[in-house]
């Protein structure tokens, strides 16, 4: 099993380890004759899908005891792709999490970009304006586009500072470039799930 | 003038310096007689009682060129009350200004405890939890509910330790007392606001 096709299925699409993609709101199931190993947040594919014999879950190859219960699995699949780093996958939400010597140490959740737009707009029409990614961090913002976007990326780039301390940091996810130029020596891995579905298979 | 009345008219409430409040809907004029320097962030009220003669509206005894020019007035207050110090004003959006030398240095906003709750909420109903204000936030999070209280605070804290060095730190805002524990040697001060207005109208 050299290259096993593997599946990870969001809220929204259907990503393939071969590159291919799919809404789910289309997916047709016939379409992939080959044995599938994936993992699926959408709780109605994985339900259908675990009807399909070629279709094999990798949640049930996790040991959870490493992490905790509700935790997602992609994001647990992330972690397992790691053995001392912090895990940053930039998303609908933003999710930290920190592995030492394989184990992870915990994590939290924080809004994502988009989010957290909408958020401020939502409290004041008068804190609606596009985020200003050319900021200087290093400068206490003295304007509303500049205060927001400070709000919205300073407070958790200080607290990844905080944590990572010697740690390698990992970006993931669809805002991961947004952030590389703000964390100093930070890697974008867009196939970091996948990597730890395959770790996860080859262990099993 | 020794204790002038004073009112900061926020987008629901009408709050006075000798403790009344009234809601912005249902306040009525005729029921102050006497002279109110008044403060507002409510465009209505404030072009209602610019037609009122015993109303004085101190946005014009401020100098703006000190901060910018869409800077709430209620936030240009609670720094003017402060000659070095982190002014963090925790409400709806939480505010967050760093003074030194009486001079504005910038600041951001963040969104409130509310919104946040509110925005992860819009992310995913599995992230519709109450924060649990008991974390220990030296640890890392092992489950959603500490996963979203840390993202919520950690990352603010991190950055207010990171800007406040040696300077004091003031919390005001409906918040405030909810951020206090988490702030070492950090003082409520809910009149903050009142205090820059006094000092404004003494200096003018």
């Amino acid at each position: 099993m050299k290259n096993p096709l593997l599946c990870d299925i969001g809220n929204t699409t259907f990503s393939f380890s071969d590159g291919k993609k799919a809404f789910v709101d289309d997916f047709d199931i016939s379409s992939i004759k080959e044995k599938v190993y994936y993992i699926s947040v959408n709780q109605y594919w994985e339900k259908r899908l675990s009807m399909q014999e070629n279709w094999i879950n990798l949640r049930s190859f996790v040991d959870f005891k490493k992490y905790y219960k509700s935790m997602g699995i992609d994001r647990v699949m992330a972690c397992e792709a790691v053995q001392d780093a912090v895990v940053i996958d930039a998303g609908s939400a933003i999710t930290v999490d920190v592995i030492k010597r394989g184990t992870h140490q915990g994590g939290y959740i924080y809004p994502g970009l988009a989010a957290l737009a909408k958020c401020f707009k939502d409290i004041s029409p008068a804190l609606e304006v596009s985020f200003n990614f050319d900021i200087d961090l290093d400068k206490m913002p003295k304007n509303t586009e500049d205060a927001l976007t400070y709000g919205a990326i300073a407070p958790l780039l200080s607290n990844i500072r905080e944590i990572s301390k010697d740690l390698p940091v990992y970006l993931t996810g669809g805002d991961a470039e947004r952030f590389k130029p703000f964390i100093p020596d930070s890697t974008v891995s867009q196939d970091l799930v996948f990597k730890g579905m395959k770790k996860v298979l080859e262990e099993h």
